[in-house]
């Protein structure tokens, strides 16, 4: 039997993008927050988990691993029989990865709070700054998905995959910095349809036992 | 026969990464400038391309591929009979992974040209924004290429991988903002290794047909 721990942090988007995942393949893991308010991701002991002093890290069978995307592709194979987060069809897979890389390298570095915390500019400007990189990116990424049917509402093809797991944080994120989603219904319709699985509802940063209310 | 077609250009880090893993697998291709002077990224004919406005895409029979470290996995997934870029072990895959999104989602979307365009800062302040985020994912990168012995030098390992198609266009990039190496000895001695290997030095940003020197 295997051990899974998931060090991470409630609000994180990458965090909530490996609960969704875990939740989603079944896998059973201990939880153990690491608080950014306390800097406590810039302490030796985090470091040693996630040298770039990030959250997540995902500690299996006593190794570390860090990234989430790298970790999707960990969990996929090493639980061959859970459910898939990304295709094993090679072309297929690489829209999928590319879908996800448009929020995990294209969005979210660029509108995290250690980044805005470095930007010259008031809380406004901050702000705006997160609105036109989040806008950017789901501009991209509607497009993206609008060239991949889908009956059931995910965001490529019928089922669920990563790139649904990294949809739900990108919109919670969106959420906090007031963009406007009407312009893309797609991405809409795969947050929703993602959220009315109970793995991706229990994943919810609110859900979480370091959730600040 | 496949035929595959690179659009990109010559200082595009990411590009850059993709014109190794081209030249490492020894796949033919045509190489298609897109002018990011002029804004040629940003027409609708190259958007359909590459919806982020981005280089590189890759079309494979006339498929398009974006996101480099997507398109690694695409050519490792298409062409198994080539040299592979990702380890096809699961735990040492995603410590590959890992290191690639250090670069590629740690360090580069933050000290790219069109990010440091928008920072409300002078050439200096820009300069020393991207030295910060470059030296920031530098360290953690040491640190995660100093736990993965090599006999060799390359990044991970006795053999070339994604890390090192990775760790050249980075280095190129501190070099051009004259981010102190000296503390990075482990990532310069991949830098290194890799350099003496044809397909890298063919892949140089100076020997494309677009440079402008």
């Amino acid at each position: 039997m295997s051990s899974t721990i998931l060090y991470g942090y409630w609000r994180s988007s990458a965090s909530y993008r490996v609960r969704i995942a875990l939740a989603w393949k079944g896998i059973a893991y201990t939880y153990v927050p690491v608080n950014l308010l306390d800097g406590e991701q810039r302490s030796e002991a985090h470091l040693a988990r996630n040298p770039m002093g990030y959250v997540p890290a995902v500690e299996v069978d006593g190794e570390l691993f860090t990234e989430s995307l790298a970790i999707f592709e960990l969990l996929d194979g090493l639980h061959p029989e859970t459910p898939r987060l990304f295709s094993a069809e090679p072309r297929r897979r690489a829209r999928q990865l590319a879908a996800c890389h448009t929020i995990a390298s294209g969005i979210q570095p660029l509108q995290n709070l250690s980044v805005l915390g470095k930007l010259p500019l008031d809380a406004e400007g901050k702000k705006a700054w997160a609105q036109h990189f989040i806008s950017h990116g789901f501009t991209a990424l509607e497009r993206q998905l609008q060239a991949e049917p889908s009956a059931t509402g995910f965001a490529m093809g019928d089922a669920f995959s990563a790139v649904d797991a990294c949809i739900v944080p990108q919109i919670y994120a969106a959420k906090r910095f007031d963009v406007d989603l009407a312009p893309y219904p797609r991405i809409v319709r795969a947050y929703e349809t993602a959220g009315s699985l109970a793995a991706v509802a229990g994943a919810a940063p609110e859900r979480q036992i370091d959730a600040k209310l």
